[in-house]
């Protein structure tokens, strides 16, 4: 391994593309002392009640509404993002430590069982946290999954420390935040060392491949993510990466109606895969519609009239101009595929998408004849372009489903309830992504018990586990059990009082206190 | 990837190193058809009820019950196990098919939740079957780990068809089997292609390489384990191997009691790492007993005792040979270790621990110096073999638990419930194994809701599963989510009347069916 020559994170304005500042790459001797430290933490955090980790996330809540403005603004220097849509997810970080801290008292997530003769625990079984957790942050939601997002919070709440890698795009953004988890946890009383970030690409390897790190969290592209996958498999480190993909759309073939007009499917469609400048990895990259909707048409309309946007870091910019201009090349390329484009800027080149330091939404026109396996179209294109696909026959479109890619969502528009297509393109569907969303589109995602974001390989590394929703604590736990075990050597959630009020199983049978 | 010139798995008989005949590998064709017809059964197989797989299962069971006898004989002149154990392990497989049923039919597995307003599900999650498993069998485990074990019957349970490779220490019991348990689940009513079994090492390969395989279940060494996992990373699939380990037993200082005397726990020793001999992989292999219990010298005696037995194949036997070989010159070269053994026939030299087809049961005496990061005296050795070390100071011994490798199971013997340092010692022992036995064997794994059978890196490739207990299912199922779900796209788990009757969350509140 070669050292980066670089030493610091430079911060750049993506509106600008001025260079706003920087943050020093951090030593490898003073990784190693956080690395220390978060070994030195697990013992005692492994050891804490859920009521205690409760305490100490509901402090880091309070401390990201209160500098909800501060931290808004240096977001927005880093990212152009925009300040209504970082104070909402500032907001939704402070609500998902709270809710990751009550998903850790309701207990169910240690999955507690018991089995009992004659007043004997002779076996006993429960989940235990695995250790420090290394966390990468993405550029595309500096709250939601950045310093203190989905995976800091949900692994503190399953009672594991963390240590995370900065993300480059907004390092300034996130030794500010860092800080302020930091401070906001020693003064609620959670150990020293439960928490702490780095800064540099050379400090992430060090985190991967420390023997302290127990699994790597990781939100962003697959090549980052299969990357962090290949080399901590030496280990047998798991590494939970949730990485972008395509998110197709269907419209069946009854589904334009009064209720769904191809007005509202387009405006809603062209919204959702320029939200944020297309940065999401639930993007919707493509939508089949019936032929005859007009939906190509009437997507183009609405696209020409979205105002270019800054994206993230000049990297990615220059990643979403060669991915048009490779989309342009696809669909160009195929007897069958008429290549059409539609932008802000009335400039028809596809490798022009970029003007400046601004890009404009693209969207091209493909038939189900290009959507062939290996095909370009068939990967994600980060940024704010789609590809429409008008089917003429429905079972040929459903088919070509199962060509796709596995992605983490997938939108579904229907005819109403006895939409008996619907329910067979659900099923189709089920079996290529993680979730599906009827009749609604699949960026934004709720943060509930029943959420799931994660999809089948390669949309995720590990398809059995999540980033959102109650699910995410599971990433850091293992089950363990005990024979005969002595009452001192149980957990609250299963000594024979049930202190801690959680729901648990005895003798086979699933027990919930109704306190 | 070369082909091997063997077409053939001869079948031997430990006791004599006779071939008893033998079984010809399953064609590049054949294990294509068997692997299509499995993909064309998952999704029949996905959308039938736990209920209508109990059925199946309860009858794989009936059959297994029904020849036992003639199962048990052709496994004994296959394996050398013995009757008594192999009836008795016929009939533990049999319990596990109608137990993993019954997990199905319970439901928790699913983990299914809603969230409802104005009676509209806003969103729901439960859990899918991933599709086929490839499942490879144990040498030491015909049955329990074999062509219907615990892997096969979680799986089917579960919802997903399996295709077996036979493993080639038994191939006419795996032929046998597999014919026995097709035969009734197609009696029972399953759909067509949801079990089959291959023979030879490149049908086993091409199990791993079909994109029809989402995921593969293995017993066996860490060396077969750790191939299969490298092999199938590529495409994502997850291998859950399961493989040998040390599993050590601590004796506390206080423990040698009237209660717990040093000849019992001597002679419990001996017979847990000769059960079979020596042949599981939840053999202790390394005792820590108080220096001046006798414990090494009680052992010495009772293995002077221990009949030679046949190992399960000639490799096996050489393999442990050469181990045996490893040990002693282990403790041998380090100036602090007094190499010891005793066995059966008298004969000192390590390197004739086998007579024939026969191998001695042998023991060394090592001390906690001995015991280092990288010694051969941590890996284990598969076979009749263990390992003493007396320790004088206890807080050195409790330390040197932390130096072991990871572990599938551990013991620890104890003076009673107020015996402080065993909670000690049960504490660090949670960090290095999957589960923990008081004042008993590892040995000998009960499946209960309550089992844990797998322990951290790289004692199992997955250290959040278990082969073993209620959580086998859950290695086979994948989360999905839908929003705003039309009736008709919920499994009946999900639906609003309960049909199934199983637990499910509705608005974050766990509920439980009492009918």
């Amino acid at each position: 391994m070669i050292a980066s020559a670089s030493t610091t994170d430079v911060s750049h304005n993506p509106r600008t593309a001025e260079s706003v500042g920087g943050v020093q790459h951090t030593t490898p001797t003073a990784v190693e002392a956080i690395l220390q430290a978060a070994q030195f933490a697990a013992a005692e955090l492994a050891a804490s009640s859920p009521f205690d980790r409760q305490r100490w996330l509901n402090a880091v809540a309070a401390t990201l509404l209160c500098h909800s403005d501060e931290l808004a603004l240096l977001a927005d220097e880093e990212t152009a993002l925009g300040l209504p849509r970082l104070r909402g997810e500032i907001a939704g970080a402070a609500k998902s430590a709270q809710f990751y801290a009550s998903v850790a008292v309701d207990g169910h997530y240690l999955n507690a069982s018991t089995e009992i003769v004659n007043d004997t625990t002779t076996l006993a079984r429960w989940n235990v946290p695995i250790g420090p957790i290394a966390i990468f942050g993405a550029s595309n939601f500096p709250f939601g999954f950045g310093v203190c997002g989905h995976d800091v919070a949900s692994a503190l709440a399953a009672g594991c420390p963390v240590v995370v890698k900065a993300h480059p795009a907004h390092p300034r953004l996130s030794v500010r935040m860092a800080q302020l988890t930091r401070d906001a946890l020693d003064s609620a009383g959670a150990p020293a060392g439960v928490y702490d970030l780095v800064v540099g690409f050379e400090a992430g390897l060090q985190l991967v491949d420390s023997p302290v790190i127990m699994a790597v969290a990781f939100t962003g592209s697959q090549g980052g993510g299969m990357a962090l996958r290949d080399r901590a498999a030496a280990r047998g480190v798991p590494v939970f990466a949730e990485m972008g993909t395509v998110n197709p759309v269907f419209v069946t073939a009854t589904a334009i109606t009064a209720f769904n007009p191809t007005e509202t499917i387009a405006a809603g469609f062209v919204e959702s895969f320029t939200m944020g400048a297309g940065q999401f990895c639930t993007k919707p990259g493509l939508i089949f519609a019936p032929a005859g909707s007009g939906m190509f048409a009437a997507i183009t309309d609405i696209v020409a009239q979205v105002a270019p946007a800054p994206l993230l870091t000049a990297g990615i910019a220059a990643s979403f101009d060669a991915g048009v201009a490779e989309l342009a090349h696809a669909t160009g390329s195929l007897a069958h595929a008429t290549g059409s484009l539609a932008h802000a800027t009335g400039s028809p080149a596809p490798a022009e998408a970029r003007r400046d330091s601004l890009s404009a939404a693209r969207v091209f026109a493909v038939t189900l004849d290009d959507l062939q396996p290996g095909s370009r179209l068939l990967e994600e294109c980060f940024g704010p372009v789609a590809l429409v696909c008008e089917y003429t026959d429905s079972a040929a479109a459903v088919n070509a489903l199962g060509r796709l890619q596995n992605s983490l969502a997938a939108s579904v528009f229907t005819g109403g309830p006895c939409d008996v297509e619907a329910n067979e393109v659900v099923s189709q569907l089920l079996t290529k992504v993680g979730r599906v969303a009827v009749n609604a589109w699949p960026t934004g995602v709720a943060n509930t018990w029943s959420q799931q974001h994660g999809g089948p390989w390669p949309a995720t590394s590990r398809p059995d586990a999540t980033s959102v929703g109650a699910g995410a604590l599971s990433r850091f736990v293992r089950p363990v059990a005990i024979q005969n075990a002595a009452p001192a050597m149980l957990p609250g959630a299963l000594a024979p009082e049930n202190p801690w009020s959680m729901p648990r199983r005895v003798n086979g049978i699933l027990t919930v206190p109704t306190s």
